[in-house]
């Protein structure tokens, strides 16, 4: 029914796409060309005319070898990918502790003399910090900005944020967050770290980065988005693991939040990864632990260890930690409305002046932090000690240069303390710390954490969206533990029980937050579970979390959502739109006018139609020897212009071509205006048959919306070819068709009959 | 194009499958047909020709109404299946450890005045439990043997197994287990947990047992196959969770290990349903500890608590943990290879001779099993006890009626205790507690070790596929733990370090062998981690599955797989085979002829084409008025007998009818046998058009075949149209025309304009 020659060229393009990798795959629209310049490796990979059995059945002996060297060269990349996270992780804690400790040591021995010196010491000290990560990231890495989760999650979704996955933006986000965290900001270096390591899975994808002359020939096998998604989805997992030393947390976190379309086989490689963190980032606290690393690496590997919290609860508490749960979705959702309007503001006003402008705000926020975090605890008056229990190793007030809890700031006497300078004047690790510390009760009264909360829900909100590499889960955790500890000092005053502990209400509110804020279930869960080793508490954390999502759903977005939004990063969500069943395939196209190319294309024309328009796919469409229009397949404008670029496949003839190897480099940096030719190019032909993709996906136009989306979403897809109904059915393909049987040495396929519901 | 009474139809059909709650779903293939006898719903549901929009936007607000109604309802039910679920478990559990609880301490009490007496009440009273399960089994509850873990991934994988679901099969479940486990056979509870909470799901999804007139009207909303198995999901989460009290765990299997696809509403479903388990399991347990259960309550929520294990490893440590990957994987493999050959066999001779037989078999397997477990301790001499450190709560030999390690059995002397009778004259759930035991170094021989892994591992082979619920984790665990401690022990002899722990390394041993038998990772990692209470090892547990998943996968499939193949259970593995990727669809539909149906068909042609052949879907075929056919869509033989036997819609006109409500209930158990209709109706006319689903999922006939295999699992689907290549294109639809924004005032769609990259 093909026409001959017809036939042939699409014959040949299958096979030239199913020779890649992974051509078999989803997203195998956006497959990239195998390589043909490549001297080294073009003999395995280019495609001949095979009509020889024995040769076939070498080329298929080839083509595993080459799935077994590529399966090998991806389990390399988790473990480098791994390794190079929590490399990256230590590096950026062990700075900012150290800067941390120094500032604080240094501003504690000099307020014993002087309160006003010790105060600008301690001010400049974080603008110096904070200075030097906005100059970074405003001068270098304008990309590292912010905490970076929503554009990974746009990347996985199919949508590139430019410059999202460079080589700078690694450098910017790293040092960037070392100066913004160490400075003190109401930010949190976790949600960079998974920046962090996405961009160093990405740059492993493509053997480093070109620019800086980091690229290595060998490793530049993976040419194809897919490959590169998986590897930034790894590069998530293992940032989020090496941020809170939560691997479980880190795979459910990229399986969850970040992923639109997820394997088993990629969950595997994601654990494998997480695992290599959870063992860098290991040996590493174990080498720091004798204080080889300064500040950093006395605390465990379990961040805020509450393992000796509260050991059970009575059916009473569950209101007050429903409560908790409301609180922190409403003040979730409002977070996530306060961030939306002021980042709308910055986009469309502040940030528009230029980096000066950006730089002069970043440093008026740190100010203002520095102002309020000093001044505040000093308008504070002292509490008195309580009295010390036998066997408690907690010391009242703490000595100097310690970490700990009940912080001596401004107090007369020997026997008291700040209560609120131990968690406002204090690093946010310890802040927290503090907050869900067990065998504390009454150490804060509540016109405190009041005081704290509101100031530092406001600093929050204004520091979000300044140009400095910035997570959100630190903060979400020292405001929910803030108002958890609030709601916990209540009960214990009401129930008047002695094992209920404000510590466990701490660590309540602070996923409560999270939970009304991000959205997050499971992975939120199990990192509130890792991070502070109380798997008691679990049944609780799961109650709170599915309150507080619920309510935060009722008024908007999950905060990633909304600030992907806010950037123009068109993420599509899980579920069609309700109005979708109504439409059909057709009508979401619209009026708009098909641009398509027939199979053997004149070099003018080409260009003339890349130059017309700005689609990025093309359907191709050829005539058989009787006449009949067929559609052969969907060409992508990144090959065209490789083609056009290489003008190597350019002919003369207007007759389709013998069939030939194709495979070309893909680069995606080349436009059509980079490309040019002279005038005796534009009178050639090319046949696009061997290059195009044989067999795009198609719906008939009368499908319902919905049923498109879920395609489009669940296989990853670019494009979609929508055509008429079909004229008649060749075969159906049931579960029984797709159960063949993995046998090596005889070609037959066989089918297993067996107690098949529907076939 | 398409001619007018055509389209009509075909617009009838889109309507009425789109007015169904989810008719946008991936499976809609399989959606059934709306109530229409159902007097109460049908007002609300019939569907009429709409002319006018006031009264369209009265549809559409109704139908918004009726899609809330279906969302609480589905909520309601994952609350209800957590409840029952976890009632469910901790029924099995108060029964299975009071009677094995009483059956320890009556042989105990026994064997004070004779050890022959002893063993005999113990053996009888173990055949007496045994007996009870597998008469409930073989005469009531066929289904009810084996795990059912396997049947549970068929069914969700898209695959019925007959009676799989039933009442009869929960209730044959609860009670078979509670004999098999109760009785000490070499098996566990957990796995027939996991299918206990699907039977539960299912049937709530049903409204119950039509049988047994237990359903109820107004709760089976859910009558298509995805909410069915949406819900069966959650059952299986619900499952791991009460059986392990490990709710994120239960979410981690149902998404890893059972379910084929997933959604992330999904996810945020079984995440309540395992909350819901918890907090029942968790109130029960808090209500029994005070002694009103019997044996059951005395332990805490977490099952082994190990929580005060090892703390910290050393870099040495490694090469044994990996050492002990490595047998998992092995023995792992090997367990999965001989259970197959011996259920192979049971299957092909033993079990076809009648449930006489089967009950003769596993009474036997019951006999040898406590003449073991209560005669190789009895030829084991005893120890002399350790001596006692200050302030430990380990007592040796254990008082007489408690549970704990140092168990005298048949030990003279008073302060000597049984090592063999520790671990195998005890209830499973105790062995294990012991065998993962703290600051217990040298508690047990190597030769005791030894004789207890090659014992209880051939028990287990011998037990597996006996006519009794049978799970296989905790056997799994308890043949893991013992090589582990087995490695523990070499390593605590030749580091002689003083913090190392032999129950790390029997933790670390139940790990692997579970990994390199049922080859979870993420999932078990989590259960193990949840189980144990000690985070601080995950890394470790990640490390040891890692290696014995990959070495077990060196050798064969997974437990549940290879038992699921040899079940007759088509599983469609995750990814395509390598020969697909040379295959076209058309290749795959062979040469088997199609069988389609115009669109108004005689009676006694659908008769006659459904009984000459077993195909469940059959594409229809129209003409237009120009004489072109064209294919209308898909008719599944179960919506036909439906249409055959309600006989309603019959029509003596051989010419389309006008679109009219479609919708009729679906039943599943209908046969073309069942039918009976005399020679008037037989020469009677059906319009097909109403009924059909007018959009399956179409391929063009030369797609790859592994294009198409993806296509098929990551949607669900039952039925794949093999079409012609298409001789047009209508249009290309991208991200953008999916990005259509939710606005309820106006009808215009908006398109958000942005930095895509592919549009």
């Amino acid at each position: 029914m093909l026409s001959n020659h017809l036939q042939n060229g699409i014959e040949t393009a299958r096979l030239v796409w199913s020779r890649l990798p992974n051509s078999d795959d989803e997203a195998l629209d956006e497959v990239g060309l195998s390589k043909k310049s490549d001297g080294s490796r073009s003999e395995s990979l280019d495609y001949e005319v095979i009509e020889n059995n024995a040769y076939r059945e070498e080329q298929a002996q080839r083509g595993k070898l080459m799935v077994g060297y590529y399966v090998g060269v991806k389990w390399f990349f988790a473990l480098l990918i791994g390794i190079g996270t929590g490399l990256a992780a230590v590096f950026i804690n062990i700075s900012v502790e150290n800067f941390a400790g120094w500032k604080f040591q240094l501003t504690f021995s000099i307020i014993q003399k002087s309160y006003v010196a010790g105060f600008l010491v301690y001010i400049l000290f974080n603008l110096l910090l904070v200075f030097s990560s906005v100059y970074i990231v405003t001068q270098f890495a304008p990309a590292a900005a912010g905490s970076g989760i929503p554009e990974i999650k746009g990347y996985l979704n199919g949508v590139d944020t430019h410059g999202i996955l460079l080589f700078r933006t690694l450098i910017g986000k790293i040092f960037g967050s070392i100066g913004s965290v160490g400075g003190g900001l109401a930010l949190g270096k976790e949600g960079p770290l998974v920046h962090t390591g996405a961009c160093i899975a990405s740059l492993l994808g493509q053997g480093g980065s070109t620019k800086y002359h980091l690229s290595s020939r060998w490793l530049q096998v993976f040419k194809t988005d897919r490959d590169r998604r998986d590897l930034v989805t790894c590069g998530c997992a293992a940032g989020v693991a090496a941020a809170f030393r939560a691997p479980v947390g880190g795979v459910l976190f990229a399986l969850e939040e970040v992923t639109s379309w997820w394997r088993s086989q990629l969950m595997w490689r994601v654990f494998f990864t997480s695992a290599v963190v959870a063992v860098v980032v290991r040996t590493a606290m174990g080498w720091c632990k004798s204080g080889k690393c300064g500040h950093f690496g006395s605390g465990g590997f379990i961040i805020w260890d509450i393992s000796d919290g509260q050991e059970d609860y009575s059916f009473e508490e569950l209101l007050p930690m429903a409560i908790i749960g409301v609180i922190g979705g409403l003040l979730g959702a409002l977070f996530n409305q306060l961030t939306l309007y002021i980042t709308y503001w910055r986009r469309n006003y502040l940030h528009k002046k230029g980096s000066r402008v950006k730089m002069i705000e970043v440093c008026l926020v740190s100010l203002i932090t520095s102002v309020i975090s000093f001044g505040l605890p000093l308008l504070r008056k002292c509490s008195p000690c309580p009295e010390v229990e036998l066997n408690s190793s907690i010391e009242c007030p703490r000595p100097p240069g310690m970490y700990g809890n009940y912080v001596n700031f401004y107090c007369g006497k020997d026997k008291e303390y700040n209560d609120l300078a131990t968690i406002f004047f204090n690093t946010q690790d310890d802040a927290i710390r503090n907050l869900f510390s067990a065998k504390t009760i009454h150490e804060y009264s509540a016109q405190s954490l009041l005081t704290f909360l509101v100031m530092f829900y406001s600093l929050a909100v204004v520091t979000f969206g300044t140009a400095v590499p910035a997570g959100q889960f630190v903060p979400g955790i020292m405001i929910g533990s803030t108002y958890g500890r609030l709601v916990g000092m209540f009960v214990v005053n009401f129930y008047k029980k002695l094992n209920i502990e404000e510590g466990t209400y701490a660590l309540l509110g602070a996923a409560s937050f999270l939970g009304g804020s991000m959205r997050m279930t499971v992975s939120l869960c199990v990192i509130m579970v890792e991070i502070t080793n109380n798997l008691k508490l679990l049944p609780l954390i799961m109650l709170v979390l599915l309150i507080s999502k619920a309510v935060g759903d009722a008024f908007n977005e999950g905060l990633y959502e909304e600030q992907a939004r806010l950037r123009g990063i068109p993420l599509l969500e899980s579920r069609p739109k309700y109005q979708m069943r109504k439409m059909t395939a057709k009508e979401a196209c619209g009026n708009k006018k098909v641009v398509y190319f027939p199979r053997v294309v004149k070099v003018a024309d080409v260009v003339s139609i890349l130059q017309s328009n700005e689609h990025n796919g093309f359907p191709v469409i050829d005539h058989t020897r009787n006449g009949e229009s067929l559609v052969i397949g969907l060409m992508l404008r990144s090959h065209l212009l490789v083609l056009l670029q290489s003008k190597v496949d350019f002919q003369h003839s207007p007759l389709p071509s013998d069939p030939r190897g194709g495979g070309k480099p893909i680069s995606k940096g080349i436009s059509i205006d980079d490309i040019h030719l002279s005038s005796d190019d534009l009178e050639m032909y090319i046949d696009l048959a061997p290059f195009l993709n044989p067999s795009p996906y198609v719906v008939p136009e009368d499908m319902s919306l919905s049923k498109v989306y879920n395609l489009f979403r669940q296989l990853g897809l670019r494009h979609i070819l929508v055509v008429p109904r079909a004229s008649r059915v060749i075969g159906l393909i049931t579960r029984k068709d797709l159960l063949i049987e993995d046998n090596e040495n005889s070609e037959t396929v066989e089918l297993q009959s067996t107690s098949v519901r529907s076939l």
